[in-house]
């Protein structure tokens, strides 16, 4: 059985955002036992992880490491229409993930103890996400 | 329903090739309305994206910062066997993704806007390159 | 049909570990011709990458990279309390892999010639590790 709906959110900007819960109500609406949960992001300039969701701190080195490695204004972009930090936007999604893949088991997302499911906005203004979410199970 | 198709290409060396409407059409061509398509790239020197499809300089940009971040002849690299640009087409491959798993609704992959689904050729020689397409829906 | 098995592996601290077989095993005895193999960490200091497996010489190559781009005890981390490699394995973890996709054809995951599926242990202690491995076919 497939099914597919859709999660919004509206970001405040550049940061990441906890989805667990909307994505583990997608998938106990859904009503499987077993399967897989596809998280899939519609946009190029934000994107998915599974983090550590324990300590806050986590997120914000991953932010700094990002913001040192992908610098916002590097003169090595060209593609500068929408400000300094549009193509480090793009840089970053690559480097992270537009679609997460998750077993389901006992109708829920199976994640480790400490995994949390992200979406990492990478524009510094806030915008409107879509995620489509795709349940796939018995 | 599953069924599972595959995409050949001759790629040109060293550079981003839009594949979307080859996996558009393997979608089309197995007749599903709902489900998910996965894409898989057979190879590791070699990669898939989803990245941003109206400015080239998008794709000129993300090669700028991948020749920085892994550059070609780099002495920390020792598998140098096939050349320069071996070791770094791993490396590429690893921070990119090997599979890209997409949303299908009304028979297509419902993906943004502004998406397009890319192989990214990591080695600076011509290479014949397999993506294997696997749908799955009703 | 869909159908669900563990992998569990104990690490010797950081490091890859080849688990092709393991995975192989999994979609064996799921005893599907057809489909997908979803295999997914549950961790977030340990990753999955697909990667070249004739020349080890690669695998330690991407170590050499990865130390080399997220360094242990970079003074930039301030979630220390784990010790230097603590939030460094994050760092690891969202650039490569959490869960791959393969495509099953013919029984097997049927990957190109040089693809190993491998566990990164990216934290320098033993951990045990556990890998859901979830497939999907007729």
């Amino acid at each position: 059985m497939i099914s597919q709906t859709e999660i919004r959110l509206d970001t405040n900007g550049r940061g990441t955002y906890d989805i667990t819960s909307d994505v583990q109500a997608a998938v106990r609406d859904a009503g499987i036992s077993l399967g897989l949960c596809n998280v899939f992001i519609r946009h190029t300039s934000a994107s998915l992880m599974l983090c550590e969701n324990a300590d806050p701190a986590v997120l914000r080195d991953l932010e700094t490491f990002m913001s040192r490695t992908v610098p916002d204004g590097d003169p090595m972009f060209t593609h500068t229409a929408e400000g300094p930090d549009d193509m480090p936007a793009h840089v970053r999604s690559i480097l992270t993930q537009s679609d997460l893949n998750l077993p389901v088991r006992d109708g829920r997302c199976d994640l480790g103890t400490w995994q949390g499911v992200y979406l990492w906005e990478h524009r510094t203004a806030p915008h409107r996400r879509t995620v489509t979410v795709t349940i796939n199970g018995d």
